[in-house]
């Protein structure tokens, strides 16, 4: 059976990525892979939208996140956390292990975090040193308004860190204009690479925070990253084959042009939630992310059910809910390398499986809403 | 843009076939290329239904037919041909490059031949040696019934020559239950590999006609093929990762069970020609094969601006028409690596090509025609 992955992260790899690292291995200290390093970085930073220095670590997005924490903060430092869903809940547990005094802001999972209530605890709290929040919050579809956090961090001695893990590139985030800190994302979701990239950006306001941090610190610390960063290399072996895929990735996104990326996913994701909405079943998201779409299952039928159905009976493999949403919800993702037939295929799968489960709707009314969006 | 190719060949290819022609290459007077060539004739029989010896060459399709026509035949030898397309005519070019009496049955195209017409013929020529038909004529879509031409051709001297090189684990042919003498096919249409291989399956009858031939022959010799067929090798250097992504392929036919697939094809077909009428569309073929469905273009739209459109725009590869059919008919594949959801996206995208160059059809109408019969 042949498989359609359709799941937030990994998602496909492109045909290019594939073929480039399947390259022979060539070693890290060498010019060959200055070059391809220096091209990485340059292309990250284009698509991070930031002229911030980006470090590179040979690990998952997880890690990306530790350094974000472990590089910038010192022992009881307080930091404010926007809990939504499981990846905010992530930083809390993270800040915790360090020792942290975490604030967290609990938010209904499905709804997106007020800005105002951000502003609230920074004025009760002048001694935050961080606030850590998501873009796309991939366990509940949710997007965050970081330009509107941005505006007020900014304002204040905290830095702004956003995990963009599963939406660089998908959805808009404007790390320079919109001031952020700290944005954290890795190989496997927008960036269409196999796993085991992670890389964060750090502004000047963040990289004054290292001079103090006191907690400990080594395989992700950002200055050991900084400092070899002007040559174009990593202090540690870095993840070699990935970054030819990456690389081979990045040169096709340029060419795209991300602007034009990010309108294709924003179709993507228009398409998903007519056709959903036209099938009679909700969007869990109240602000839907364009990265992936959460989709109420309907009454009587169990979202686990649906998801194995599509990806044993039908190879379609996307995801079901996580924690308390196990059950409740299915996702289908957009990111990565995703275009018009992936979601004909989601759609037309999906539309299969739940009427074989029971429930009632024609077969072909989504796939038909979500052909004339994707092809007006 | 991703491309999705369904056309009748070359075929996408498996992934474990392209892993197996990665693997390093080796050396073909070797022990390990013997057991790599003996697992494919095992396998080639299996799925050509013989017991008959198969001859490899490193060649495509063509390269066959000559074979079935030059190891066999002598000098102004009478042969009959059935031209019900461009290769029923490939067959005529073939021998009368080779200095032999052709007797053509011209078929229109889009019909299937008459087979009485052939005992007809056969009668009334009792000297013909041998007779050339197609299992399916990939020009037109149209499928031979070659169980009943078998019948009259067994009663005769002549041998019956079947080029099956798009229907080959596609269509039902029972070689040696229907009494066909030599079966033609490659290696890039239902046998999913990429194209340099080229086979056929002689009968005793036929080695029996190989003594008298006088036909100049030397690189397609069925003899010297057969003659290192014993030790599991070839005459000539063979295509060494070819066979090896070939015997991954007939790993994957016996694992899945040749019946079953024959079944798929079936289902996938009907579906198409489904879809297609209920687009108000017809099928150019009268008695349609399941490796190709050959559509008529409607009235007033060009079948050239259809192929075009899908695979500039939408990246969904298909064929037109050829020869006196250009501009007349679409031909959307169904052989090889195809599935439930590759006709999917070939309806989805056939509407969307058909609307946008006006034809007034409702998107998604076909779409959901398959999917009742592609799941049911």
């Amino acid at each position: 059976m042949k498989k359609y992955l359709l799941t937030p992260g990994p998602t496909p790899i492109p045909e290019n990525a594939n073929l480039a690292m399947m390259k022979p291995i060539i070693h890290h200290r060498t010019p060959e892979f200055a070059n391809i390093f220096e091209e990485v970085i340059e292309g990250l930073k284009y698509i991070f939208q930031t002229k911030n220095d980006i470090i590179v670590f040979a690990a998952t997005g997880t890690g990306g996140m530790q350094a974000s924490i472990s590089n910038f903060l010192s022992s009881s430092d307080k930091i404010l956390v926007i809990e939504g869903g499981k990846f905010g809940q992530r930083f809390s547990k993270i800040g915790k292990s360090y020792g942290l005094d975490v604030i967290p802001i609990e938010v209904e999972w499905g709804k997106a975090v007020d800005p105002e209530i951000i502003r609230q605890k920074l004025d009760s709290n002048e001694d935050i040193k961080a606030v850590y929040t998501t873009l796309c919050e991939t366990s509940t579809g949710v997007l965050t308004d970081i330009k509107t956090i941005a505006e007020i961090v900014s304002a204040t001695d905290a830095i702004l860190v956003v995990d963009a893990v599963s939406a660089l590139g998908v959805c808009e985030l404007k790390t320079d204009e919109w001031n952020v800190d700290v944005v954290i994302s890795g190989s496997q979701k927008g960036l269409m690479t196999p796993p085991g990239l992670s890389f964060i950006s750090v502004s000047e306001k963040a990289w004054a925070k290292t001079e103090d941090s006191n907690l400990p610190e080594f395989y992700f610390s950002a200055m050991q990253g900084k400092d070899k960063l002007s040559s174009f290399n990593t202090p540690w072996t870095p993840a070699v084959t990935l970054l030819q895929g990456l690389n081979a990735v990045i040169k096709d996104i340029k060419k795209q042009g991300l602007e034009n990326l990010l309108n294709k996913y924003a179709k993507l994701a228009k398409a998903t939630r007519s056709a959903v909405e036209s099938l009679e079943m909700e969007i869990f998201a109240s602000q839907p992310a364009n990265a992936v779409t959460a989709i109420k299952a309907p009454q009587g039928i169990d979202s686990q059910e649906v998801v194995k159905y599509m990806r044993d009976e039908l190879g379609v493999i996307i995801s079901g809910g996580q924690a308390q949403l196990k059950g409740k919800i299915m996702r289908i993702a957009h990111m990565g390398y995703m275009e018009e037939f992936d979601m004909i295929v989601a759609i037309s799968a999906l539309e299969v499986a739940l009427k074989k489960l029971g429930y009632d709707l024609e077969l072909g009314k989504g796939v038909a809403v979500a052909q004339n969006i994707l092809f007006e």
